[in-house]
């Protein structure tokens, strides 16, 4: 079988150096191109010093050039951006998985609210949101694919399953995460240098954060309600890689801890990239470092009665370029662990 | 005025050397003993060698011999161990300042519940609680001080005045912690070395941390309810210092931000290390660090009705060490600031 | 072809867990055996959380019932102990990849002084240096491969071809290397806790390090003299992997920065593992995580007529376990780099 | 007594912030102004927000108004802007003690060498060199301080009594650095954000840093000597403060480690602020953090004759603030101590 031919536009940042890492050791797929509009021209080592010796450039984002050399194109763009690139990349006929949010929601409004005017809204129906787990059948054919955000991910995947058993409440979800700095992409900003984040812990964005809606928009569509209104608290910690959410719902009547056990066995018992956890042992984001693995771990508080969830991904990795090659293997019927492992 | 005359038992801990930081700059302090029964006869220096220089010895922890030179002792020991000290020591008239949790509960129940079997319950009764910002007025006169502990010092502080105000509900509350590890002490563990704890962010004792009942019986307190039940998670986070906690209280009717910033205005501001944030900003661990303060930021979430708060300590200073200071200064009519500024 | 079948002695500290990260994703190597005697029976998941979901479980190092099953061992035991286990393992007909320090140096004498008696004094002419840039033909017939160590790699393999080209004199040798917390192995020692270690740089052993005779020798066969006398001064940093040395050379006469370039060029333009940077670039440990790279960057200072050099590895991989693998490959005639890319 | 009235021009970065801490609890000393240009008129709160609640805002740097409302200018101005402050600042009286490197080196060429053309070379003569233990009585009539800069201290402090006593050669001295991130200053470039430095050791300016020509000036006037060419080796390390040099001398014929211990006790036996490690131990960063001591262990290795000091500092404070208020209260006659305990 041919290689898919993969393009990666907007590669000059943390997603974009982990999807080449990824994309360098997988199999059957071919990167044909990697854009920059700022280092186009530039070796890939002068971004990336750790690809020293490697035969890359980046190119400028010339659309109409590329897509005519590449099957796909994954674009680690910023928002509003990423859909100028989609509209033309789509009609070409390359099939799109999108790191950006641009096409997350399915709500033109909620797009309008968070982010501003949406640049391609005839879009939206058409993207397929890139949580495998979520999703699968539908990403086999989606020619526009919206991949999770990193927070939501760390989020939906351990509370879809159990919203969608009606063994939690939609009423009273709350979501507190600490991300590490790569979490905020390679910005340059004093907020973000050595000494501001080191030997720190802050929430930001407490209100209304941009994943807020993502996250209440599949946790609604997994609960069969039509909308959901939860607490979601980021923090930023001292590390490099890695989102903790510790997750409470309200237990329903009926729950109990085996049957959350039962609900997780049924949804991911096959899964390769979700890892719920034996019953006593909690999750850790220095275990799914460098991995596309989302770690679940549970119980169940009698004296609140609420479910209570620690679930960690690596932000770069699951939260972003592992997933989108997660996605990309499924729509081209290729094994979906590839490169992956 | 003479000066206070400190012995520190159980000294070769983390509280234990910022006891010293703290006391060694107090002017109204002596250090009488700091004892240690694994260092008795050794410099200070050999177990903190940041101490290198000064003229002082751990010895073993004779009560009798000590309690004749001393004014006040403070306990930096471990639960259980802490109370059988402080019989005798009370007993020979000597002011008795427990870092430990022995003389936190009210409840004896709770106490077994969480601790195991109480070696002087006749002192609970005795005992104030050592939040001074709660418990000015009592600590000026208490023989036997129960420190606050580190998790319920962030936690306490920014909830009772808007319990008590009426705000927030007592239903539903919940305390997402993150904690530097120098919380858990100078605990040699595999769980505590460097490569388990950097590049990892962990939740544990998601229920019944030993916290949870002191926690649940100040906010009663300060609500004016017998009982409350929240959830505690506590997490670990890869910095040496601070407590970080997220709380979410489920707002009352007619609570508004402005009201919040009046009833904390009229709780603290006069307070000479509470430091409520301007409206918009969130608390960060780095800005307490090595002081006495506690930090809170605070929001409202029209969205779900919660109160958002992010409030932050030096889980050794404000958390331990230098609470233990501004009680004594308390407790002795000193400025209760003094050594701690 | 059938597969390497391998069996890990003394899994259960760093080395043995990369061992297995490498092996796990090895094409032509099996995992027959990992043994360790105080996990025995223990599946891998309850020492090494990450490889929850794996089905393989911890063995008591029964070697004989092992060595019927295995064609390579690879020792990540204590020196002396290795040794031990190599004697039954070669008589037996295994290869023997040992971890340890039990065969890297020559003489038997050195070994006496900086690590005791040895337990089987007879193989040491029998084993081969395992650094594969610098003994590779002898590392293909090899039955004992001696892996070099962490700090040896990181230092010899930028030094040996200035030494043996005459560009560097032997005299006046100084490498002062910085090394992540894993270097000390899964060790629970005090000195090791978090708040011991992060915010700290402290140097450690800077004379007579183990390490160093293991320099001096294979610095001294690079410069064709029968002994070397060099300052190796190792410190702590405070990160998870890597290693950082900066090395300081002599220039001998004629020395410049062309012929310093053109001699790397010569040993390691061809090698995979080996980075020589672009002039004026410098090592970062960041740039070599993960990999089993190391990476070169050098100048030459007329200032003070010495070569400057730094060289990065991953402790963990091009210092132990993907060195480990690379010589078993090359041992048994698989492509080099299998399993380490 | 009058307190001190200070004025600190360019305080808005790290060692503007240490000011600021050091001099709040001065008690003979008074903050008249704090400038910055870029903040005139914002509190202090805004740039740094552990000072909330505190009354003082940046004004802009009005040399003329604020030179008559305070005794002591300390300028923490870039290098080349801090001369151009000087020159009004002494014309009208003031005291002038400048952190910058801009009257460290007596050589007019090397200055231009290094950092470019001096704007006030005239004042190169008045300046004395701001290192107490080696300037003290020079520093009690000085009207331009020069305060040694962050490495140099560190490396001068120690080798400097060794060198004058003719135990340690000028020739062939090494001295290799790390330095905590808030070395860099506050600076906002991708190189300082927190993922670019976490996991990372890294050197830099191998060859001419800026600092270079400053540790030879000093080494060689401490040596008796006209001109000293050393190896100087900085690297950046993942933590936010501190720095540890390794520095190694040629042991001259006689020297032995009793002498050189003799020697440290004669020129530092009596200063409260450098702290000779007992035989056998070595400096360790967080030994120093916060406070203004320099950390010295050393040994000498017969195996090379070499001696191998290593010296901590933290570099905000004795390699910055703390030194510059030491410098101030030696030269207003002030407990040298002040403000610095």
């Amino acid at each position: 079988m041919s290689k898919v031919r993969v393009a990666v536009f907007g590669a000059s940042g943390y997603a974009g150096e982990e999807l080449l890492r990824l994309l360098l050791r997988h199999r059957q797929a071919e990167i044909v191109a990697i854009t920059s509009r700022q280092n186009a021209g530039k070796p890939v080592s002068t971004v990336f010093p750790r690809f020293t010796g490697l035969d890359l450039s980046f190119t400028a984002p010339d659309v109409e050039a590329i897509a005519k050399s590449c099957d796909a194109a994954i674009l680690a763009l910023p928002h509003g951006l990423a859909a100028e690139f989609a509209v033309p990349l789509l009609e070409a006929g390359i099939k799109v998985i999108d790191i950006s949010a641009d096409f997350r929601l399915r709500s033109l409004d909620k797009y309008r609210q968070y982010y501003g005017e949406h640049p391609a809204p005839e879009l939206l129906s058409r993207a397929v949101y890139g949580l495998p787990e979520r999703y699968r059948e539908q990403l086999r054919t989606a020619d526009l694919v919206a991949c999770a955000g990193c927070y939501p991910t760390s989020s939906i995947l351990p509370t879809a399953p159990l919203l969608a058993a009606g063994l939690a409440s939609p009423e009273g979800v709350i979501v507190s995460s600490c991300s590490g700095v790569s979490g905020a992409g390679r910005k340059v900003d004093q907020a973000y240098i050595f000494p501001e984040c080191n030997e720190s812990i802050r929430a930001y964005s407490v209100k209304g954060h941009r994943h807020l809606p993502e996250i209440e928009q599949e946790m609604a569509v997994a609960a069969g309600v039509p909308e959901m209104a939860i607490n979601f608290i980021p923090h930023l910690a001292p590390l490099n890689r890695g989102i903790n959410s510790t997750i409470l719902l309200n237990a329903m009547p009926g729950c109990t801890i085996e049957k959350i056990g039962e609900v997780y066995e049924r949804a991911y018992g096959h899964e390769q990239f979700v890892r719920v956890l034996p019953f006593g042992r909690l999750a850790d984001t220095k275990y799914v470092a460098m991995t596309n693995c989302c770690e679940i771990g549970y119980t169940l508080d009698d004296h609140t009665n609420r479910i209570i969830i620690t679930s960690c991904i690596d932000n770069l990795t699951k939260g972003a370029a592992g997933q989108a090659i997660q996605c990309m293997n499924i729509r081209f019927g290729l094994d979906e662990a590839e490169g992956l492992l």
